[in-house]
């Protein structure tokens, strides 16, 4: 994972609106993060809005990555839906093709692929899906970014030779077993409370989690990708705090890394 | 243009079903045609037709192109509708974008794009939907398969490097201008005349207008791309007598061409 | 129920195209059948549709219903997706007020509701969803058309006060519960079979399942409504011999019927 | 006009999100408005969406009428496209049908019928379209609202016996002809210029136009409807400046209706 994620790194999702519709401040956020999860019109996004954020992206210095989902605009691909795996390859190598030519004409290379909401709790459940997604993603040899995936996910990128890069969370709380918990079951996280687990995490391994209690993350001293939600009302405020206390671990551990 | 269609050839839109709709007879007219206009999903396709289309070709030694269109599905792409050329630029790097993806993933080339109904009229008429359509296509390097169009398209293809493949007719009719006309406003083309008017073309460079007279067509004797309809009712007779035509036009005209 | 079917009944899904895209041969089926079911857009049909199906209805003094699905025009709403039961009820309203209104510019009542594909499974499945989609209906006043429904199905419609027709199937197989079999699971039934069972299940109130043996029904002798799956590739042989055997019971059972 | 609109009246547009998306603060400008516009899913809201809009607006006394448009949810119903008038009346039929069966099952009516955007525009431009739209709001059989329009649309009202209410406008701004100007030609209106604007147009039927000139509106005395417009930055300051202006107008002009 070192060879990819050099220091710890901020990745956010971005360009989630649809035609005139609008989710978060984008051009605000990507001033603050290194990396955007760019949507590819299943499950938010439009081709302008792509465009218009890869360049945003570009401006800003920001690496772009594919954040394809399920075709369920109505729904933000957060919605349960059975679907064949044949259509989901199809599915997958369309959106991260479409974004892909996007990225080239823009001169900006494809920096990795994160499936997004249901799209990724559906691959840890059914193997065929998580086969059939990595599948499509092997052909963009990039790595994958997500929550803490199945063994059966790791096992299949392996197979593919695609680097799974795991991501730690700071603006949502962690269950006993570092797993993300649903948002509505946890108070809100303050941003001083993002800025000191920032620091917790990257000094020691370690969160805090729902209970107050430590739980260990298991990133093992090397640098990481921390995912910001940008759908949050304080997702600015948080960012700023988050984009702080990354900048002081990465002078600390990483001076060297560019 | 020798240097790309290499003996006259027979090109098809195909992939024109929707989920569980069906358009044309692609498995049969698949083995009569040597291009395939690939529909991207937005007029028409999706993207598990686009794998199946793209396989099918593949599994006949057909070419494949790009048949990009604009984004309406209940129209068929064949509805004017106002597009702001920044939009269309992006829609269309999406859509080649797309099924370039999926012809990676099978190891097929992108042989051309061609666009769908009325996203070509509308190239004809506006000069800015016009560039944005050719500059989201010069990204791909590929060859633009169309009716015969404006001087303005011409030269911006030239502008761009992007080769400009003019297509001749035989299953509608052409008025005295050698331009194509609307179905409905001639006499349904039988397969005898498409055999007939295949030689034709191919000996002479004229074809018959609906009239009956004689209309220059101005391949100039180098070989040319032929495009089959493939929603007519007789698609299949008429694409069985145009392969026998072509097939004789190219052992007369260009045996040594593989 | 023998207050709302009067006598033997054929019904059959009908306006499942998408803009161009054709389904069924609805103008011929139109002749033989009692009861059309009018997808209202949602997986399947579109205004256009709905208006030309309502007309046809008419004009051939077919009864018209709703035939309301999930949203999932990809796949003919025959896929699984969660649903939240407040955006069920909603979309409900929403399609059935739909054709309520293209029923009432041409004067045609609405004559039943028949939820589609899995939307009716889900209903079966999920016992708030399946509340949802009656509590939509009772607005309307009409009956509920399906295949067995579940007790609760039942009890819910009962406290509603909506009436449940419950439908005869002859071309497709039932398993020794009477449960229909899914497409692909039997042999194809002939056009000989059809007709013979009809009159089997007029008679005697039993049919043959998929083993060969008898399979109660329970209409108990009074009248009732067979479906016809107007998607099969032999629909049109089917539904006259359909039609040739509910009008011999109909002469043998209710011959003062109207 | 008098018998429909019976004092000065604010209506605003509502419920124009789609799925998770948000457009206007319509939860703040029910509690200021008398008449909410409601989208109907084509060119924004959904069946859900649908629902709570006219749910809001029953808490708050508000009158709830249909706000169709054009197919187009990423060109939010502004983009001009070429319509089939038969499509058209079907479309409008289904939209507002739509919306009815959502009011009936809440025992709000349905107070009227405001074209939204290009389609409003579109009646303007061809006739066909004009007598489409208007046939299929002839089974309502409520008011059209809407600006200032054609000497043909009133015509056409007027021979299917539909009511037309013209609109005021104060924050956008008038030409010299009294015709609404598009946004970005004019200066932002002020909170200060909406109220006395108000004012004026109530007690004197003129208004301000771009260039500062007395421009007369010809509402002759009787009350009108004045449309606010949800999706500016300013709304919610902008609805309450109207509303006290308003307030203070029927006071003075109109204290006994109710």
């Amino acid at each position: 994972m070192e060879d990819i994620v050099k220091k710890i790194e901020i990745n956010c999702d971005m360009g989630e609106g649809f035609g005139r519709w609008k989710m978060g401040p984008d051009e605000e956020l990507m001033k603050y993060v290194d990396v955007a999860n760019i949507a590819c019109g299943f499950h938010a996004g439009d081709p302008s809005i792509m465009v218009k954020s890869v360049r945003l992206a570009k401006a800003h210095g920001v690496k772009a990555g594919a954040h394809p989902g399920l075709q369920d605009l109505f729904g933000f691909g957060r919605r349960r839906m059975t679907v064949d795996p044949a259509d989901m390859y199809a599915m997958v190598l369309y959106q991260v093709g479409a974004l892909k030519a996007i990225l080239d004409a823009e001169g900006v290379p494809l920096n990795h692929i994160k499936p997004h909401g249901e799209l990724f709790f559906y691959m840890q459940r059914d193997l065929k899906i998580c086969r059939a997604v990595l599948e499509a993603c092997a052909l963009f040899k990039v790595p994958i970014y997500g929550a803490k995936g199945s063994a059966d996910e790791k096992a299949i990128c392996e197979e593919l030779g695609l680097p799974f890069i795991e991501e730690a969370y700071v603006d949502v709380a962690y269950d006993k077993n570092a797993k993300i918990m649903p948002i509505g079951q946890f108070k809100t996280i303050t941003t001083e409370e993002i800025y000191t687990k920032t620091l917790l995490i990257g000094r020691t391994d370690h969160s805090i989690d729902v209970d107050g209690d430590k739980v260990h993350l298991g990133f093992g001293g090397k640098p990481f990708s921390i995912c910001l939600h940008s759908d949050m009302p304080t997702a600015l405020e948080n960012v700023k705090q988050l984009r702080k206390a990354v900048d002081e671990l990465n002078a600390e551990k990483f001076p060297t890394a560019s």
